[in-house]
């Protein structure tokens, strides 16, 4: 039986709170080869104290040596295989900048590129143009109008944008004009299935339009679509796991993947005390906390490992606010590893921290990689955890006779 | 290639002797959290010289987080994936009680209710009435006959009982007619395919009938029927193998699901001592024994933490006359753990300990949750298990060249 239709049918209510606190790219390496990684070194006596009352793991996202983006690596986190489970890459852009998607809306990722006299691309980036010039060029192509749908157009950053589709009868199935290299036209859209024969066609006259709109610009004279998709309809976290789901993070893209796992999104600030104010303010209203906490991978992508440290000290410093709350399940772990030396995210094994009344505890004392690589539940996956805290929340009966 | 299937072609025959120890529900939480559990508190110089001398795991039955009945959890001992493989309720019910069930008959678990006087289910258990009442009302009940089959009613336990269909042309895929609830009817029972439709109206003729019966009894004035099925014809050991499997088992269950795999089950008494005894007397008859040990389940479930001392004690006590049979594999775990703390079956992981010539010795010192948690072949899966003790007995040839 397939893993999620396996929680469906076994998962009980009760009354436990479970709470998922994910440090983004929390995975990370030492900057030289006898050093420490961030988080070991750190001063984090709470998350020690945790995890010497707690039993730990390393995870592995998706795949060994598979490196997953933000959108695999948390559908991981929130129980469904990546690998079967997928994100479009138009729709991840979307939810990223804040878009409020609709269900049939069609979603892609635009990026500007410069084309020669031919109409062959020579750059996929079009020079990486600034922020200003791309959001210009987005605010001329808001000028399409396409028979019987809607369209937005909104900037993300450089060369990169969002064009979103919305009407009766969108369907998805759609090749990408990329051609992922240079000297190559964009290509025209295609349907992968009758049904998108009609969005295809209208993608295609918005692409026309756009290269007429973008003829006299430099050097970003033409664009691509990439990721042509609609909200995938992912089963919701409610049916499958039975339990009111909220989602705390100050990143749109981090809401909008909870928000397409039926989670509510919980209006927080920016800061991680106004995530923990959040965290209190609705505590009596969900069985399940998702608590994310952005920076640790933005300063790892900066190749700022010091940063990291703060950001690490700093969720470490607001833990025992968290734990007044008394979770049943505290669940500490990230999406992916970033470490500050590969400036990118990576593959690495993720430390995870488990404590409830009912795990039996390890012997490891501090919450760190090598610390976790001893930890008494092995070497698991992201699928695993929150199967694992719905067992010892108490909300999974038992599997046959 | 599935699992099975491997090792149907791979498995060779030679004179070895593989004995798998079963203690049931063996795994165990420390009452308090710093404290010790069962098995590690136990007085065990037998089983940690032997843990010494062989190598260490740790096992999960079905699934992270899945806590299994004793059926799925003793397929996944035997080598049988506990999702793709499943005995229904009603053959497992049957098999509790010695019931002789043959490869045609259906079985259902029968619980009697209580209805008020428009046939809703007031009580899904009738009070939970005594066994001798419920004894009595089985008794009442083999009055029933049904056209072309013959019929069996069999008390199990309070509000408990088995029913049993034996004749030409039965077919299982049958819905319950439990609705799991009160204020509803006893459900009809519905045939899930068309082969299975005679065997739907039979059944719904008996229901009838029984209504009839035990119209005015109190409190258990009406019956349902639960988990209607035959014996799944699963894949046999003697195949799957290629050896003679011996099964010594105290309790009926343990002994039916052996056959159902396709051990003999060896005669024995109640006490340890003469399953020991019944072992060396088969010893050069089998490949394979199953030994299984009830009580450290049964204590668990009691919350008995001293009781299931007892019995990991008893076992190690008897332990050098098992190993003075000279057997070239053993293998000691547990089916599922039975924490006291959670007086039930739970998901946490299960020791394992394997011996035999052909093992890679780890640096594991004693038989127990956290010495296991560093054994030195990790976290397997009980579906692992029965393929490493083939292969340390010699009886698994090269897959390719």
């Amino acid at each position: 039986m397939d893993h999620l239709n396996l929680m469906k049918k076994l998962h009980i209510q009760n009354n436990s709170k479970v709470l998922l606190l994910v440090m983004d790219g929390l995975g990370g390496l030492p900057l030289a080869p006898e050093g420490k990684t961030a988080l070991e070194q750190a001063h984090t006596p709470n998350l020690d104290a945790l995890a010497a009352r707690g039993i730990c793991a390393m995870s592995t996202p998706v795949g060994p040596g598979i490196t997953p983006g933000s959108g695999p690596a948390h559908l991981g986190l929130f129980g469904y295989d990546p690998l079967e489970y997928e994100i479009g890459r138009g729709v991840l852009e979307a939810l990223g900048i804040g878009f409020d998607l609709q269900p049939n809306d069609i979603a892609a990722r635009g990026n500007f590129c410069s084309l020669d006299e031919n109409g062959l691309i020579t750059d996929r980036r079009a020079g990486r143009i600034p922020t200003e010039i791309g959001t210009c060029l987005v605010k001329k192509l808001r000028a399409i109008e396409l028979p019987g749908v809607e369209t937005f157009v909104e900037p993300v950053k450089e060369y990169r944008f969002v064009l979103v589709l919305r009407g009766e009868g969108l369907a998805d199935g759609l090749t990408e004009t990329d051609p992922q290299m240079t000297g190559k036209p964009p290509l025209p859209v295609k349907a992968l299935r009758p049904e998108a024969e009609p969005t295809a066609a209208l993608v295609n006259e918005w692409m026309a339009e756009a290269r007429k709109i973008l003829a006299n610009e430099h050097p970003a004279n033409g664009c691509n679509l990439r990721g042509l998709a609609k909200d995938p309809d992912l089963p919701k976290m409610g049916d499958i796991y039975g339990w009111k789901a909220g989602a705390i993070a100050t990143y749109p893209m981090y809401r909008g993947v909870a928000r397409l796992v039926g989670m509510d999104v919980l209006p927080t600030g920016d800061t991680i005390e106004s995530e923990v104010e959040t965290l209190g303010q609705y505590w009596d209203a969900y069985g399940f906390f998702f608590f994310h906490v952005k920076k640790t991978d933005s300063h790892g992508e900066d190749g700022n490992f010091d940063g990291r440290i703060d950001v690490i000290e700093h969720v470490d410093h607001v833990l025992p606010d968290i734990l007044a709350l008394k979770p049943d399940v505290i669940l500490v772990t990230g999406d992916h590893s970033t470490p500050a030396k590969l400036k990118s995210h990576s593959w690495h094994e993720l430390p995870v921290l488990f404590w409830a009344d009912t795990i039996r505890q390890d012997g490891v004392t501090s919450f760190g990689e090598r610390a976790c690589m001893q930890g008494g539940l092995g070497h698991i996956r992201h699928v695993d955890l929150l199967p694992l805290a719905m067992a010892y929340a108490g909300r999974l009966t038992k599997y046959g006779a």
